[in-house]
């Protein structure tokens, strides 16, 4: 078997690892879907790699965004970039509480930190011409033209009512990276770029200023990865690998693959935008930038991904 | 003069560095004060410091409880820890994107971190005995009794209604205190222990849990200057130093003192405790356990007040 000893990883928790698909989303729920994650990764933290943990916000900001919407008349109303960077407070102090906790009784002292992140993003993005990612509360058409600010497409969906849609553009470089590399380099174990972390926008004398819009959180990972040279991206999901034909009866499952097919096949349309499209696509691109090696697996089977076991292998 | 080369310093933010008096907290005021703030820090961090850089949380923090509130019908609202936690979340990003724009304007790399912070406090700690401290919205007694959960106190103000009450035990040990440590000897600037930090109780076997209590963030932050071995806490305020006699017609400010002459009037009663009193106590607890100095001095001066210029300055 390889050596793995100092191995650099960055582990993509998927959504399920916070929450499971019927739950609210209440602080129970969390804590313990949060332990159960924290079971999985804790062994590998604790064996023979450096770790960056990052994770999803979906129903989290969406719960921030609706309390913001319903105590407007109270509270002033934080923008989306707010919102994204009070939801990372919120899972990044539940999930580090939970994976110290979990080393902490492995007998392990290494410390687990928190950063709280911003990604820099293109404003030319072709993707600010098409908002498509809905975000935040479904409102009246009252409630709608009361809340909505200039230059904000809302889309209406019948029955349900009007919500807002922002851009999703692509990640082009995370602003923590050195001190990402130096925690790791010094043993510590980082958690970084929850919910794709914070869009922000640079001007010509670098000025930053957070702007409304989403980054896919496996793609913000993959950037991420490349830029702290992690030897691994590890793309935790709720299936074993990644599937040909998909659904199909001739669907079978990829267990190792070269990035110049895998990139053949996802230009052919065979990964879905819907659901593991944007893992693919997040393993291409890390694989593309100089990774050594790209992993899609499920959560409960990370460490034994990790060994080549199981899980989709994308290599150069 | 001294030589100031590469000292450590915990400067801790007043609320005033945040909000104004009469701000009700949009983004907006925020962001134009932390520009403001942040004009002020850039020159220490550029010159000859490593700065760690605390801030408090109450208008932010009573905010989000408000938020969720409103909310609690169709949200899971979240426990005060968790809500301190997306406070760090709101103003450590909106912080660290000021200050890392101020610091490029300068011609400086230095890279800012904000680091989520979880502070331990004793369960057996005897605030618990007494909590004192108010929190999140104002309720009318029905609203009260539909909201209480066990174990809860709350107090009646006439003519405003109840309101919940927690207690403010002493921050006993920092989660992150290595990190910071790392992060400061390589180069980088931190902000931690917003709001004073999380406060979290641990169990026998290690588990970490968080608790409804609120930490006053200048004793959060000579804990923390403290156990990284900070050379000094500098607290900023409203104020140019403390006084002697404050408020009579024998008023004097205090320039410099030694911290035992300090204790003696602290003993006394002259600070008192709803304004500059924790400020004075966290200076005493820094430099009695071995801190060099504590400053307490105005926003606007707090570069000169590290050359010595001005501010109140505590020795040992």
């Amino acid at each position: 078997m390889e050596d793995l000893y100092l191995k650099r990883v960055v582990v993509a928790l998927g959504g399920n690892a916070i929450l499971q698909f019927n739950e609210k989303g209440t602080v129970g729920d969390q804590i313990a879907n949060l332990r159960r994650t924290s079971a999985q990764l804790a062994p590998i933290i604790a064996s023979w790699y450096q770790v960056v943990i990052t994770h999803g916000n979906g129903p989290q900001v969406g719960n921030i965004l609706i309390q913001n919407e319903r105590a407007k008349h109270e509270v002033p109303p934080m923008p989306l970039d707010v919102c994204g960077a009070e939801s990372q407070g919120q899972i990044g102090y539940l999930l580090n509480q939970a994976l110290s906790s979990e080393l902490k009784r492995m007998g392990k002292s290494t410390e687990v930190c928190t950063l709280m992140s911003q990604v820099v993003v293109d404003p030319e993005d072709e993707a600010f011409d098409n908002p498509s990612k809905p975000i935040g509360p479904w409102l009246s058409l009252e409630g709608m033209n009361r809340s909505r600010r200039e230059g904000e497409t809302w889309i209406e969906h019948p029955g349900r009512g009007w919500r807002k849609v922002v851009a999703s553009p692509k990640p082009v470089r995370i602003l923590n990276a050195r001190t990402i590399e130096s925690l790791l380099s010094n043993g510590f174990t980082v958690i970084a770029c929850g919910g794709g972390g914070v869009p922000v926008i640079e001007d010509a004398q670098g000025d930053l200023r957070g702007i409304e819009a989403v980054i896919d959180k496996d793609l913000a990972s993959a950037c991420m990865a490349a830029e702290i040279k992690a030897h691994i991206l590890l793309i935790l999901t709720d299936v074993s690998t990644v599937f040909l034909n998909f659904g199909t009866s001739e669907q079978k499952p990829i267990r190792q693959i070269e990035v110049s097919e895998l990139r053949r096949l996802f230009e052919k349309g065979q990964f879905p935008a819907g659901s593991i499209g944007p893992k693919v696509e997040a393993a291409l691109q890390f694989v593309e930038r100089g990774g050594e090696r790209a992993l899609i697996a499920r959560l409960d089977e990370a460490e034994a991904a990790l060994k080549g076991k199981t899980g989709t292998t994308v290599t150069a």
